[in-house]
């Protein structure tokens, strides 16, 4: 006997359940389901995805027994119809089929669904008969050839169309409406001819040729290019495959006593509990969509809601929606889940056509989940697996208001979520000025670096021409919260002219632009945006999530604004604040540009002294901030040219202001000029050169920490080395913090426990972290540098080619946001597990972009981390990502 | 019982022996050897290493049982010799000692010696009485109260100095000799009292007092700063410590029956079989080094092939001189080396004081291991461990005339060995143009890129201001076998104004300058150099070493002249020829300019074919040069703006060229700048977005290799694809040249074997060479870029501050010369492991600048790589390193 590749259902029996999702897929799955749940689903079978990988793999075969299968579960419908596939006049009744693709995964319009098959020239006589409406018979068959002609045989649409308008013109008719019963038989013939003349083959009359081709169909439209795109862009394997669907046809339009609709459950949009949806009367299902007819609402409440005029269903047919709405509960107790559903009424009974998983606002996810949860029907652990991790950052950033027109200049990277407008400007100057006079400004440049971080933290948003989803301009904006759009390479940006030029139109400084920093479109004028509310139900999801997760989660923040969004996202401690961004303010960026140009070691000393005040002020805030929490403070880190003037205006008046000449400033700059900025004199190397940078970082904490000590507060300084390559370097470093830690401590007679560890970001510290280990009191992953490194690859630099890598299928992911688990995920167990080898109670974060990133989170969860670090705005983000892996999530959703 | 901790020797009796070097140091274990042997050698007794590492460790103290074992040592002497330690004057006899330093490896002039101890106010009479030399006695006591002041008490020698200065201008005297017996009895109670006066104390009379005195400085002096910067030099861990030997004084200056001398029993800079050294008569060893008087030769053939007029040992003491002959045969025949003696003849009796293995040149060695071979004495293995394989460098490169003075203008690093001369340019095209002309030049850069090639070429010699071992410059220069000084921080380098200013001095183009790239010295003038010479010595120890290595080695070159340096050389093929070097030159780099600069892909193909036979004729001059041997040819690795015009003038040159405008130029150079390029779109990245570039070179390849197969020649090319990260890579590439080869092969009805396989130079590539090894069947680690980005480290950049590493002691050696085991040697390891558990036979090779060097070559061993690559200077230095590490080599020399 050969395999079983169609599955049967109909009239309260199916040989298939909704647990079959990978063998009938999704819909098919639950055809069978709600069949045998004896719900009155049209009859009809299922033909398996392994069918699908049969014919991809064969490039067309079907595997043996499949005609015999597919003709036995035909005659079956025939017999539960009572009407034979194709009709015979003697019996005036005729079969007609449905054809539907359902992978294991939603594609919705991805693939293609032929309707009415089975009419041909004696069946829609057949079919005229049986209803009484000749009208109706005619319309179903031209809408038949038409879809046949244009999914199966590949004839465009137009041609119908044309033929269409011109018997309108010809017999001066308006609307489809217009044409009765006679216009369209008289229209049929031309049909026909054109499906000959664009194929070279008669169109088939015979329903079976009918059948098979169309299965052919769907199953060839898996691998067209729609589905093959959407396949990349959703993470779903070609291999899965498709199964086909066949299901005898129920008609909407067959009269007033008719209709059809979709609906949800719930309200997708809000969550709330109230049946929500739209119908049409004596209407198929493409005209709810089509948009010709105005749709009308399902139920009352709803009615009256929107104030919509048109009558809703639980008026004009209350019993059948009584029977809907029974349906809507059964559904609903028995997936415990919000469900969309298609139904049409055929002459006064109700059909049910699909039911899956609705897709819903994370808004409405959050409640339907909460509400599920009081209502017993789930329980908390279903309640945190319903949420999707990435998409709460819709609810903590200002959106664009979604029924605003977009006038779309570019098209970027979503770099930061949010939304912002405001007037162009090219400069981190001119931004600050602006700002300062009241104006919101958007900032647009080629691409940022750390001297624009002023007029980063005024302006709205930003958006840069290059640079990719680890841009400086995207790192610096998503830990601000910020929305920006980076790498719009179709946008140039002059930055002399100011001018940004897009799609042939020039914009000038002061413009209003609108970026969406969540769908990484720069659009034209003012988008008005909708601020976020944080509803009870993102308090109570997070408060169970709290509950099971493990890991812990702490945030990269090293400004006062950022602590306080982080502590209140609900961060525990600060893993990693980035002292370099502290000295860009206008006041001390003077002194730290004085420390660099200094002939020898005193005058550096005298620079560096001048800065002390500032950063025993920055880490007073932090950790009186972040009271009764860790704060991981990181020591100087970027190679010092960062720090440097770049225009010649700028130098005369660093010169000018410090007393050198410009020659002087200018020949240090390019003293420290480095090919590889990246891999030079930076991190931990810039404090074995000048140990005196660090010595005032150590100091200005310690001070800072005792002072708070002194009052009563309650503060756990954590300092960490950067760049660490070799224990030597650490050994060194952390007796130098040890020395002035203790000294400061002794001095200001106060006691406290610290911790002094460093950043694994090199691919030689994760596997020297045994020897590391020794003096590291705790490791922190620096997911971006161990990613830059361990792939040889530069985040400034890879958006120009990593793109064509992920079009050319040679990548999947972005590495820089995905943690790459088969290689910088390696170090990590590798460093992980040495280090605690060495010190068992080493603990061992990450503090990279990688840290607000869910499945990366799930992987540190996995190798056993004690906490992961992101940006103030990804906290929630990640600590509900951490309870999914303490749960051990199934990776599917329930699509 | 307490531990032993003196170790006594004299009267053919010995407790030690040159087994015990750990215990006793290298001199002192020799010193036992030796008179166990039956040699002369004044009795004494060896405090070991041992009691150093307590004092060390304690802080001065000496362990228990010392004093008393010394005291019993002291005693034994006193028996042997018949006379008291400090005597008596009723015996008329003193016992004098000499109490010196010896370590486990030689460390020449770092630790403290005191002679005559043991003298006082009353044994000088006895001494005086006893040799019946008045003026010896007094003498001898004054030299040794100026010893031990110096030494032991810490009074600078000038205090002695000045006294003799005043007590000679008061007596009119001039030299040290016009002083008589009285003169210095005269002088020394001020001596005595000088010593009071610096030190408070009164000089010591206690011979006891003073040897006590005299063993503490010598341990001491074990940490003073001199020798412990020595040990860093020399890698000498401070954990070994130093032994003392305490032996009975002898004195070569009792007269014209008395001598001292210094004797090699073999010439140490020829390797010749004849005895070689230096005597004087009357004389203490103090002053043949002092050079106040000429010493004179040892042997009759020395004096007359050196033609020297002074009469030598042989003639003036024959018989003396047949007994030191006779040592000199014993030793050699015991030690199986060449020894470098110290000897003293007292009263005409013959005393040996020391031996050790002779310094010597290279050539000197290779000579003296294969006529050592040759003489029965030792083996070949022993032969092949003889040779220190670095110093093969000295034998491949013209030196510098040994005796002509230098000015020298600046120290840099050695990046490339040998000399050279010749008119300072400063460009790479001025190079050319001096060139043209028949002028040797020498070019000077801050830095040298890709595009000063051409200068690099006809340049004799190159010399940078910035960059390290491994820069551009260095790496390069090697490749050429050229000269190259780089890193000159001290010296200016003004392109523009074309001057080299150093030391105040303003050096133009044109004027005369000499490198000396072994030293990493930059000289004013012309000093003369000396061509190498390669003797039969040296080709017959290298065919030893190559019976005995594993381990294959090849050469890096893409020159044909590279290649037949290399092959000569011994190279057993080319393990890297780096494709890029190629397109540099003048009618190239035009068409490599157009292809970067194409619009489309039309173009950049048209752009391609122009390059593709230039490409043919490389690839078939490297091959028929590698008849019989692999060729690994590497396809184009560095990112595009490489090959673009720097200068203004330059960029509108090419413009013109191309017929495009130069702001297309600087567009598409500003398009291609990259932050990092090291991690940026380079090596097979290019290939992934520009395809044709790797099937072009493909082609080139193939039909160049196809063409030589059909007219019979044997060739076998090897297809390397750059920086893979992900085995999706290779796959892709992989697919592209197999196509582009076949085709070739299957158009020239050519079969040919080859082979593609890919560098392993990025940490994930190491740690996924398990996947990657499906698709490659060789691995070739390109250990520069493993080390960079494993340790992230740009070597470009990271001169400047490895430099404060190694002299902080953070780093101990520089890892882009010498491989880091601990880091990247992992990587190798895991490498190797993990691609040979994919593919069995997998080729595993390295191809960095570590493939020349000897504790990389060993460490390539070890994990069992199948070949070296290196650059064609260095590949004896391969080979016999390798030849080493097979045998197993004992790290300690024989020192």
């Amino acid at each position: 006997m050969s395999q079983k590749w169609t599955y049967s259902f109909g009239g309260g029996n199916a040989e298939g359940s909704a647990k079959m999702r990978n063998l009938l897929g999704g819909k098919g799955a639950n055809l069978h389901e709600m069949c045998a749940l004896g719900l009155s689903v049209p009859p009809g079978f299922t033909i398996t995805t392994e069918v699908c990988a049969h014919v991809t793999a064969t490039g067309g075969d079907y595997p043996d027994g499949l005609n015999d299968q597919v003709n036995a579960a035909v005659a079956k419908l025939e017999t539960a119809m009572g009407a034979p596939f194709g009709g015979t006049k003697a019996e005036g009744r005729v079969l007609l089929l449905s054809v539907r693709s359902g992978a294991r995964a939603s594609m919705p319009g991805m693939m293609d669904t032929v309707l009415n098959l089975g009419l041909n020239d004696e069946a829609v006589e057949i079919l005229a008969q049986e209803t009484g409406d000749e009208r109706f018979a005619y319309d179903s068959y031209r809408r038949f050839i038409q879809m046949f002609g244009d999914v199966v045989l590949g004839v465009d649409h137009y041609h119908f169309e044309d033929l269409l308008e011109d018997y309108k013109l010809d017999h001066a008719l308006k609307l489809d409406t217009d044409l009765t019963a006679d216009d369209w038989k008289a229209l049929l013939p031309s049909y026909i001819e054109a499906i000959e003349k664009q194929t070279g083959e008669p169109f088939p009359q015979d329903p079976r040729q009918q059948l098979w081709a169309a299965i052919g169909a769907v199953f060839k439209s898996w691998t067209n290019q729609r589905a093959k795109t959407y396949r990349k862009l959703h993470d779903i394997p070609e291999s899965w495959g498709t199964a086909v669907n066949v299901q005898t046809m129920v008609f909407g339009n067959m009269g007033n006593d008719s209709a059809t609709g979709v609906c949800f459950t719930r309200n997708p949009s809000t969550g709330e509990n109230l049946f929500y949806g739209e119908y049409l009367i004596n209407a198929q299902g493409e005209d709810v969509v089509a948009g010709i007819r105005t749709p009308q609402p399902l139920s009352l409440a709803e009615k009256q809601a929107a104030k919509i005029a048109l009558p809703s269903l639980e008026e004009t047919m209350p019993e059948l929606y009584a029977e809907l709405d029974g349906v809507r509960h059964t559904l609903e107790q028995h997936y415990k889940d919000m469900q969309d559903l298609e139904f049409t009424i055929q002459k006064g009974k109700l059909w049910i056509l699909q039911t899956r998983g609705g897709k819903r606002t994370t808004k409405a996810a959050l409640k339907i989940a909460v509400d599920m949860v009081e209502e017993g029907l789930i329980d908390h652990t279903e309640a945190i697996r319903r949420i999707e991790p990435a998409h709460l950052d819709q609810l903590l950033h200002p959106t664009l208001d979604p029924d605003a027109p977009r006038d779309i200049l570019g098209q970027g990277l979503p770099a930061s979520p949010g939304a912002a407008f405001g007037k162009l400007v090219f400069t981190a100057k001119e931004a600050e000025a602006w700002a300062e006079r009241g104006e919101a400004v958007i900032l647009a440049r080629v691409e940022t670096s750390p001297e624009d971080i002023g007029g980063m933290h005024v302006a709205k948003g930003i958006l840069t021409t290059r640079g990719g989803m680890t841009s400086h301009a995207a790192v610096v904006a998503r830990g601000m919260g910020k929305p920006c759009v980076s790498g719009v390479g179709d946008i140039v940006v002059d930055v002399k002219a100011k001018t940004l030029s897009a799609l042939g139109e020039v914009l000038h400084e002061g413009d209003l632009v609108t970026i969406d920093g969540s769908a990484g479109q720069v659009i034209k004028g003012h988008v008005p945006t909708v601020d976020p509310e944080l509803s009870g139900d993102f308090a109570t999801l997070m408060g169970w999530a709290d509950e099971v997760r493990v890991l812990g989660v702490r945030a990269n923040a090293e400004t006062p604004m950022d602590a306080k969004v982080a502590r209140g996202f609900g961060a525990e401690g600060i893993g990693l604040a980035r002292t370099e961004h502290m000295f860009f303010d206008a006041e001390r960026i003077i002194h730290m540009r004085e420390m660099i140009l200094a002939k020898d070691v005193e005058v550096r000393r005298a620079a560096l002294d001048k800065l002390l005040p500032y950063q025993r002020q920055d880490f007073a805030d932090l950790l009186s901030i972040m009271e009764g929490l860790p704060v991981t403070i990181r020591l100087l880190d970027p190679p010092l040219h960062e720090f440097l003037p770049q225009s010649e205006a700028d130098i005369e008046k660093v010169a000018k202001a410090l007393g050198v000449t410009t020659e002087a400033v200018v020949r240090r700059a390019k003293d420290l000029h480095e090919f590889n900025p990246m891999l030079g004199h930076r991190g931990c190397r810039l404090a074995i050169t000048y140990p005196e940078i660090y010595e005032m970082q150590t100091r200005a904490i310690f001070e800072a920490a005792a002072d708070l000590k002194a009052v009563g507060k309650d503060v756990h300084p954590e300092v960490m080395i950067p760049l660490v390559a070799d224990r030597a370097e650490l050994t060194r470093l952390k007796a130098l913090v040890v020395e002035v830690a203790d000294e400061v401590l002794a001095a200001r007679g106060v006691k406290l426990d610290y911790h002094v560890g460093t950043m694994i970001e090199l691919p030689r510290a994760a596997l020297q972290a045994g020897e590391i280990a020794l003096d590291a009191e705790f490791f922190s992953f620096g997911t971006n540098d161990l990613t830059q490194t361990t792939y040889g690859l530069s985040r400034d630099d890879a958006g120009s080619f990593l793109q064509i890598y992920r079009e050319k299928g040679v990548m999947d992911y972005d590495p820089f946001v995905t943690l790459d688990q088969a290689g910088v995920g390696e170090l990590i167990k590798i460093g992980t597990e040495r280090g605690r080898a060495t010190r068992p109670d080493l603990k061992v974060g990450i503090c990279g972009e990688h840290g607000g990133d869910p499945a990366s989170v799930r992987f540190c969860h996995g190798v056993g981390l004690d906490y992961v670090s992101c940006s103030p705005y990804r906290v929630p983000i990640a600590r509900l990502a951490a309870a999914q892996a303490a749960l051990n999530v199934d990776a599917e959703n329930n699509a």
